[in-house]
């Protein structure tokens, strides 16, 4: 059994809770925060506001905003205590160093009210110590089955290319969509080609699967869609800095 | 029955000859193509490269590049046929007006040698004559569910979005993937979070399920971002561009 204790009641906090709480190897000692929620998720766990009341457990996850990782890890009132917080982009450095310190970064977007599956998500694992590794890696493969070693540097460059794939990813939806509706036509008509482009990417790399007016350098197209984006100043540049990569992309193969 | 000819033998013709193969209620009766390929994937059907022996039937499908339509269609001897294009670009007067013209429009990116589940691929219709719907209605849905009436006004922009959910999606695949190689990172890692980031806008909008540092305006984040990517201009670029649209769209809420 691996005891633990949450900081935080945010949304990875709460995706957290809801999964290690199926598990029967891990336990949530305390979960710590400023204010109780009121309605509580897990009410047979201890609620705590008070950091004196923290009890000693095997790791620690502060699971708060990026901007307050290094404030709450001060407040931690015991010491020499294994605590790892759970940002793609903050520094292992920044936890207060009169703990033993750890990442413990689930790769993937939480969306407030919609459960994950974390067996398929990456746990992407760091210590201090190497003798902290196995507790830290034991506790990631209760959630998942895939676990990293990946490195603060690493780490860094994986949450720049997480935004590229994910959130913009997202925001290009979002002008799809907009399109769509500008022009009475259904979103979801664009539903299957979403998933199959998603999907390529398990078998083909991203490179052999391009296709489209930029890969093709079919002017012709590009000058239209251009034009038909004329009134809409941001989408057209979105529209010409990416074909002007997709091109450049293809210059260098 | 339904019988059909069709004109072309590339990529997207080679996904309609295979589909339409295996429906019992469409007969393929001839596919005309310049050059005869030498492994023939339907050898029942009858190739031909002479536009004289072209017979009558049901629909004419035009499945060859954007560029070619309108030369193509001036080819058929026949006249006053039912004669389709396939592509999301081409308005339907680019069709010879010999013949009665119309649009088949398959909405999926098709990849050579990967087949693709027609059944769930969105067929979006356009006939110069209401009489000639009911025959093209019939064979999309011989096809698929689902099939739009879609004008060719409509059509240009759903080939717009289509860029950007797609084509353009699958670049920002590409760039998290070199990120995630000139750090040493396995791409795969990224795999469950592009999938989730596509599923997720079956139950949520887009702008439902927005996140990351641009949506929160986080700008310590965005700031070590844009200095991670300072060696390589278009990336940031993207970066900035991309950052700054999801920003309007916070504002425009």
């Amino acid at each position: 059994m691996i005891k633990i204790s949450i900081i935080g009641s945010g949304n990875v906090a709460q995706h957290l809770i809801t999964a290690f709480n199926k598990s029967e190897e891990v336990q949530i000692v305390q979960i710590f925060s400023r204010k109780k929620p009121i309605n509580s998720f897990a009410p047979e766990i201890e609620w705590i506001t008070d950091w004196e009341k923290l009890l000693p457990v095997d790791v620690f996850i502060i699971a708060v905003s990026d901007d307050a990782i290094a404030e709450v890890s001060q407040k931690i009132t015991l010491i020499n205590q294994l605590v790892v917080h759970t940002s793609g982009s903050v520094a292992l450095e920044k936890i207060s160093n009169h703990n033993r310190r750890g990442v413990f970064y689930p790769l993937q977007t939480f969306t407030k009210g919609k459960e994950v599956d974390f067996s398929k998500i990456p746990i992407c694992i760091e210590t201090e110590f190497s003798a902290d590794l196995e507790v830290l890696r034991k506790l990631a493969q209760k959630l998942s089955q895939k676990t990293f070693l990946i490195n603060s540097e690493q780490r860094k460059s994986l949450h720049v290319a997480a935004v590229f794939v994910n959130n913009f990813v997202n925001h290009l939806y979002q002008l799809g969509n907009e399109i769509c509706q500008e022009n009475q036509i259904p979103f979801g008509i664009l539903e299957a080609l979403i998933n199959e482009t998603s999907s390529k990417i398990a078998t083909l790399t991203p490179q052999e699967a391009q296709t489209g007016p930029a890969k093709r350098n079919d002017q012709l197209t590009i000058d239209a869609h251009l034009k038909f984006l004329e009134n809409d100043f941001t989408k057209q540049s979105i529209y010409k800095l990416l074909t002007q990569s997709i091109q450049e992309n293809e210059q260098k193969l």
